[in-house]
Order: C-alpha cells, then sequence, then structure tokens
C-alpha cells in the first residue's frame, strides 16, 4: 500500500468569468505529474464558467426563486433551508445556489455539467503540460443523517467515481458480498481537509492513488442514486 | 496550508476477542507522533472487544435476528438490506452487523461506545508511547442520496469533530453564514483510500492535520443528528 499526499494548490487569486481555468491552475500547480488527481472546488469552475446570476440582497425572495428554478423538486423545507434536487440528480442544500466567496449582489449555481467540466479541465491540462491526470470537481453537501457539512464529487474525468470491490476475497478468503467504495467522494473530502473554507485554496492535489482507479468514470451515471433506488425520496 | 500525508499501517496480523489493540498500533506504527490523527477500522476494534456473537450461516434468520437485536428502529427495508438505527444513533445498512473479514460462524457487531474505544486507545498510546494523537475509528457506510460507500467515524477522541467555521470571513471579508465542517468524517474517507477492504491494513495515520483541530470532540455528540433536527426520518 502506498502513502497518500495531499497538497493544497496556492496562489490562484479571484476567478472571473471566462478565465481559463486549466492556464491557472497550470501555473500554479507546475508540478503537476501523470496519476495525480487535481480536486477543484465548483465555486471557481462555476465562476470561470459564468454560471452566475444576479440576485437582490434586499429582497429576501431574491434567493428563493433562484434555488425554484435550479431544481426539480424540493424534497423538504425548514425555514430558510431548502433540500431540494437539482436537474443534475444531486439532492443538496438550496440546489446548489450558493452565496459564500462570491461578489455582493451575485449568486453563484452549479456547473451546467460537472462531469463536462471536469473532462474539459483534463483535456486541457494535458494539452498545456502533457500531463494525464484525473479531475474531480467538489462541492460541499450535507447529510441526511449526519451533522456537519463534507464535500464530494460533483463531477470527475479520469477516474472511476465508484470502485466495485465485489468479488474481491476478504482476508478470510471468502468473496466479499458487496463494498463498493465511492473513492471521488472519498478524495474530495480528503482535499477539503488542506483547503479550508476562507483561505482561498481552491484546489489542491493527491498523489499516490492506486492507479487501477484511473480510467472512465462519471459522476452523473456512477455517484448519483437513480430514483427508482432510492429508499427515501 | 499545510501539505497532509496519509500513511497506511501494516502488520497488524488478526486481531481477537481480548487483544491490546493499543500495544499491537504502536507496535506497527512506532513512528507516530504527537499531532497525527490514527483512523482505525471498527472491525478491529470489536474484534478486540469481543463485540462478536455466533451466527449460523445456513438460518437466514440468524442474522435478522441480530441485526434486529442492534436495532432501536428499523427505517426502510428492501430485500435483504435493512436501514436501521443502531441504539448509538446511527443510520446504516443492518444496523452495522457484518460478517465481512471475520471468521465463519462468526458476525461483527459495532463497539458499545465507539467514543470511549477511541479515547481508550488514545489513552493507551500515550501510555505506551508517550506521544498525544488523536483517535478515529471508522466504518463503511451507504448515503441516501449517493451511491458507492464511504468511510465516516463512528467514534473519536483527541480531535473536534465537527469544525465550526461560522464567522470566519470569505475571501471577500463577508461573514460566512454555515460552514461546519465535519473533518472527522473527511478523515475517515481519507484513511480508507490507503487501506482497501481486503489487504488487511486496519490502520491509517494522517499527519499534518490543522492543529487547531485537536482538542475535545466525539461522535456521538457532535455528528449524530438528534431525530428533532432529521427532515428525513
Amino acid at each position: 500500500m502506498r502513502a497518500l499526499e495531499i497538497l493544497p494548490v496556492e496562489g490562484i487569486g479571484e476567478v472571473r468569468p471566462g478565465d481559463d481555468l486549466a492556464r491557472l491552475l497550470a501555473k500554479a500547480a507546475p508540478d503537476l505529474a501523470d496519476g495525480d488527481v487535481l480536486v477543484v472546488t465548483q465555486k471557481v469552475v462555476s465562476k470561470a464558467e459564468a454560471q452566475l446570476v444576479p440576485i437582490d440582497p434586499n429582497d429576501p425572495e431574491s434567493k428563493a426563486r433562484i434555488v425554484a428554478g435550479e431544481s426539480v423538486r424540493i424534497l423538504r423545507q425548514r425555514g430558510d433551508l431548502v433540500i431540494a434536487e437539482t436537474r443534475h440528480g444531486f439532492v443538496c442544500a438550496n440546489a446548489g445556489v450558493d452565496l459564500s466567496n462570491v461578489e455582493d449582489g451575485w449568486a453563484a449555481l452549479l456547473p451546467e455539467d460537472p462531469d463536462r467540466s471536469a473532462r474539459r479541465l483534463r483535456d486541457g491540462l494535458r494539452a498545456l503540460m502533457d500531463v494525464h491526470v484525473a479531475i474531480i470537481i467538489s462541492d460541499t453537501f450535507g447529510r441526511v443523517w449526519r451533522r456537519g457539512l463534507t464535500d464530494v464529487a460533483i463531477g470527475c474525468a479520469g477516474i472511476r467515481a465508484v470502485v466495485d470491490l465485489r468479488g474481491t476475497a476478504d482476508s478470510f478468503g471468502r468473496e466479499l458480498a458487496v463494498t463498493e467504495v465511492c473513492v471521488v467522494d472519498e478524495l474530495a473530502g480528503a482535499a477539503e481537509l488542506v483547503m479550508g473554507k476562507a483561505t482561498g485554496v481552491c484546489a489542491a492535489v493527491v498523489r499516490g492513488v492506486d492507479p487501477s482507479w484511473l480510467g472512465r468514470g462519471d459522476v452523473r451515471t456512477d455517484v448519483v442514486r437513480p430514483a427508482a433506488e432510492d429508499l427515501f425520496r
């Protein structure tokens, strides 16, 4: 078993609509190497992709309207808190609409297609640096049964999102029944540990992941649980 | 921002009821240092604490009876899958009853009080090695809206389970509304990335965590969401 390193990517300033995020990342992480996993927070991806809408900070209905527009279903509501399903299939607070770390008067939406965003960053870094990395776009979600937020993957490229260990023998030599590990969520959470929320670190490199995890995968198909499988919706 | 290292702890063989787990860990991780976070999987803690019950592999009702005994509430059931609330307040598959990596004829239960187990390991390592580490006991849980399993913390000691970043200014200088990060879950998931399920690696050291996270904390009080806060139970 190899050790993992999690390295913050520092020095990326404020990201603006139309910025070439791959180029900013390449400049800030010049030592990116084949097999690295680069975790990038949703906020900077949304900003670079101009997924921003104006919001009136003096009108409490303004945010509610934006959240409604981003939702395909409202699952629960309690006071200000709306748990909504987005068109991507994510179930999260406020349908991913976020005002923190955004200029006053604007709200950030989730990327239109975060798996596509990840593929574009991967392709961009390959073109710029001749390097083959995996990309995870992360966001901060709550959990139904547990307090506190954790970062999870909302998009990925170049890595299998869920690694299926079914059929691997356990240490008693029997087949493990079901152990499908969502490694992209674990990697997103690990990256968050070196980012903090207010430090301006918007990306981290995870170095040393099992090479067998690298390959095709996306969050939309592999991680989002279809309604038919869902016991709680 | 500091980099993190995640180091597998290798060489711990099969753990048996009554084994001194702190001593086994001290021997396998002789370079443990102050400020390290040691993540230990539930399975070896349960084994050392003799949280094992006999199970008849030929009687399909045998496991169901054990799961019922470990549950305070059954939330959902579909075929073989039971989503139950344990007396600790965890909501998980089969109330944490697990047959993988256990000798035939036995099932492992969750530790009686995983936060206490963590405190004991922390005290044991301090006594044996004169080292102040944080301990996280991890287990593999599913999620309501997302496929794939991730490791989360079921007990901890010496670390604040949820780090409250409320009131920290975002990079635009405004107060962040709510950013309570469940760092123990992110650390448990990060550790899983170097463990795998079938390799016999039952612990990992996370080195380099923010020293301000170290201190008093437990999972039972800080992470388990009380029913009154719960929108989905």
